[in-house]
């Protein structure tokens, strides 16, 4: 699969755009294209944000990255994806955002109270993959996305699940990062409060993985699932 | 304050609407109020859909709920807030999301892979909070959203830094709850293959706390924050 070219004025920069300017904390922002396939390689749920009848309406789900294309999952019927369908060549306006949480910031104030955190938004059209090579490379980077290895260890679709299965394809183009990282920040007049202050790490963290009811005897926790911590 | 009271034809459960209708996997949907609220109260970041220039957009930000309102952070000045100012009293669109993973279902077939998950979707119109009294709880209630116990022990909210802080009232009245559990759902035909089959578990896990550069000595850990295991 081609990977998009996007113009871009800065090498290994997405080029910025009015709507990824950021109208506070701009010293957070990022367009850094390796700093943004770091974040999207983070995560595999993405809230996907599109417009029906006037109204935002957001979804989580699942999403998969090959080089600077987007893949979002869906279904045949469900709304986006028949609106993106109906929506053509044109593509459907969406909004694409990633999220991780990395810290609780407690600061001596409400106020300067935050989160340690990085997120990607994606602005840009959807549109429904439709070409069986590329829905099937799409699956498979979806896959892979939430457990790396696995699209090869497991059953291949079928034309008929090819069929019933839809995915969004959105070209990474207009794109930022956003990364608040470090301690609170306190007003100085506020440091000899008697307020404890500092930040509780958070992560994401996996279970030992526990097989399914009917799985056949004699089938080990494959490899790659052997101290696993995350796509 | 006063909490919002929708017009509900079963008690105990939000009415169902067109757009809160999944189109598919329906058996996932829920209205019962004490499940959305229980899912709202598991987590404090949720992502907000708003609509700007035909297109939506989705941004990460804190929530906090007090009975059937949500309360969303924002800053003045930026667009999502700036819009819903000039709305007025008419509000603004929104979608707020909440979305927890639970567990990765990696099933025999790639069709069948999947998330436990736990969702909110909220839709409805958001105001810009501009009662200070009003403005003041909801501040408490996006800190305490995080860790409860913590707007008691932390310096109020001065009235410059109220000016400051937007916060948009969201009622909670067009919700919907969506949730999947359990193991994989493979086709019949496909349980004797030889992939392993099971689900991931998955959770949000909280390290030790660490506290400010600049924390004055003999501050300890409050108790609130000993064996956090989040909000």
């Amino acid at each position: 699969m081609e990977s998009a070219m996007p113009s871009s004025t800065v090498p290994g920069q997405y080029e910025q755009t009015e709507r990824t300017t950021p109208t506070r904390a701009r010293e957070r922002a990022s367009y850094d294209r390796a700093r943004v396939h770091a974040i999207l390689d983070a995560g595999y749920v993405c809230h996907l944000g599109f417009v029906r009848d006037g109204a935002p309406a957001v979804l989580p789900t699942l999403y998969g990255r090959i080089g600077e294309r987007l893949y979002v999952h869906g279904s045949t019927g469900s709304r986006p994806l028949r609106a993106a369908g109906g929506a053509g060549e044109e593509g459907m306006p969406v909004c694409v955002t990633v999220t991780h949480v990395d810290g609780l910031v407690l600061a001596r104030s409400a106020f300067h109270h935050s989160l340690n955190y990085r997120s990607v938004v994606v602005h840009g059209r959807a549109r429904q993959v439709t070409d069986p090579a590329e829905l099937t490379a799409a699956l498979d980077a979806l896959v892979d996305q939430v457990v790396p290895g696995r699209a090869a260890d497991s059953r291949p679709a079928s034309p008929k699940e090819l069929a019933a299965t839809a995915v969004l394809r959105l070209d990474l183009e207009e794109v930022s990062a956003k990364v608040r990282e470090g301690g609170p920040n306190d007003d100085p007049e506020d440091l000899s409060l008697p307020h404890w202050s500092g930040v509780v790490p958070v992560a994401r963290s996996y279970g030992a993985p526990v097989p399914a009811d009917d799985l056949a005897p004699g089938i080990p926790v494959p490899a790659y699932l052997t101290g696993f911590t995350g796509g």
